[in-house]
């Protein structure tokens, strides 16, 4: 196209395409091609704004390594990791949900009843609940991979202070399809706010708050595999969680309990518990793959 | 928002602007996140295209350096970069086309008639025209900011064996609004393909070719910048150039002349040249600030 503008650009970039693109690719280049075209368009876009846009990309290219992904975290506070999420997820079993940047790869394999809190201080809890097909069946042989932050907020990976696996496990079901585990209630926490992404979230009036939440992805044989997280019930910022990872099914109630009703057997902690508790009971139904 | 879904996730971002937050800022991110989600949506995005995407941006971070920047080539080749100009063109005057990576500050000062070809063997040209009001009279005292490749595509920032500022010169205009200087044809020229965007090329069947031109910023007290392009209409890649930066109005007859021809005064060839050479008259119209 000899004589390109405003009006035909989009065509001309559609215009472009060699024969022989890979359809899904060449649809998902026409959707965001058209869509940035339409930003800038509806917008006005000034060169001084483009130039500003650019220089949130370098910036989260500088800042991100192996450990902490801007691009993540920018996608994250733009509500597209959780869409991506939403988009993805099957039609019965429990919501995906986030996986965040702090997972881990191998954590320490567990019995059920394990205590992941070690020495940490905090609220003591008890989680339990079963991993079922969407009949309500138990699925045997599934794993959970569990992560937390530390009662200060952070996770292992971002605190010289912890292990590696600090609040980080690995569950096997059995044939009833329960787990179960001991730990301190996670706490509320800020996203990463020393970058762009922190910029972006000041400029705009918004806090980098999350509600306090379990990691979980769930695997199994025959099943689609499921990231999610669940959360308590009395979280400050479960109606405004700053990545938009709360769904009405992720929330639970954290149900207070004496110390002298802790179970005497299957826990390492097993009736040795000498304050008042909390029991979160958290069931995960897994679609067919 | 407690229970965010695929429908309403849009609009849960737009609650989350803080009440001071600036109306243009507002209105950028507003139609930023509005795109974004509407092209996750279309397309059904999977978990590995959004990680596919973000390696992308990744590779694009890693391979920028303050003389590289992938950014703004991925933002040229998707077109935005031109979108960006053509949206803020004056609707009077000589269209502008991008500025591209390769322009660098302070280019030596030059005086009217001066020769850019130095050693470089190629098409000798005779380059020439006026800086203009929209009214048609000449602006005195506008400078000519003026750069190519050398003979082998290669600007002097990408090529060692130039000098730093081989190609590139400073005119300043006179009541006569003039300028006017020799040099070799300039050739097309590929962008640079070793980094995510000459990937992305690759996989949707494009070439990476720019056709020639001379880059032009020609800046006048009282008037708009203009940043621009003049193009031989002669060049196998006017239709199809990579970047987007081609108007009808920047394309020009680059007409031959014999030697004999050559002007005898005001050119530092003047009249020595042993070959027949090519000759192109591009006006520049600036509208008023």
């Amino acid at each position: 196209m000899r004589n390109v503008t405003s009006d035909n650009i989009t065509d001309t970039f559609l215009g472009y395409f060699g024969d022989d693109t890979d359809p899904r690719l060449r649809e998902i280049m026409v959707s965001l091609a058209t869509h940035l075209h339409a930003f800038a368009r509806e917008t006005n876009l000034t060169h001084e704004e483009w130039q500003k846009g650019l220089d949130i990309l370098r910036q989260a290219g500088s800042i991100t390594t192996s450990e902490r992904d801007e691009f993540v975290l920018l996608s994250d506070v733009m509500g597209l990791s959780s869409l991506v999420d939403m988009i993805n997820s099957p039609e019965k079993g429990t919501s995906s949900s986030v996986l965040g940047p702090f997972h881990i790869s191998n954590p320490p394999a567990m019995h059920m009843g394990a205590d992941l809190k070690g020495d940490y201080e905090g609220e003591l809890i008890l989680v339990s609940g079963r991993v079922l097909d969407t009949d309500g069946n138990p699925i045997a042989g599934a794993t959970l991979d569990i992560w937390q932050t530390a009662p200060n907020g952070l996770y292992s990976s971002q605190d010289p202070d912890q292990d590696m696996y600090s609040f980080h496990a690995l569950f096997t079901t059995g044939d009833d399809g329960c787990y179960s585990f001991t730990s301190v209630k996670p706490v509320s926490y800020t996203v990463p706010t020393d970058g762009p992404v922190g910029e972006i979230l000041n400029a705009t009036g918004r806090h980098p708050w999350r509600p306090s939440h379990l990691h979980y992805i769930i695997k199994a044989e025959g099943f689609r595999s499921l990231v999610t997280e669940v959360f308590p019930d009395d979280d400050p910022y479960l109606d405004e969680d700053t990545v938009f990872g709360v769904r009405d099914d992720l929330v639970m109630k954290y149900e207070s309990a004496p110390a002298s009703s802790f179970p005497e057997t299957g826990f390492d902690l097993c009736g040795k518990v000498g304050e008042d508790y909390l029991v979160v009971n958290f069931d995960l139904v897994l679609s067919r793959a």
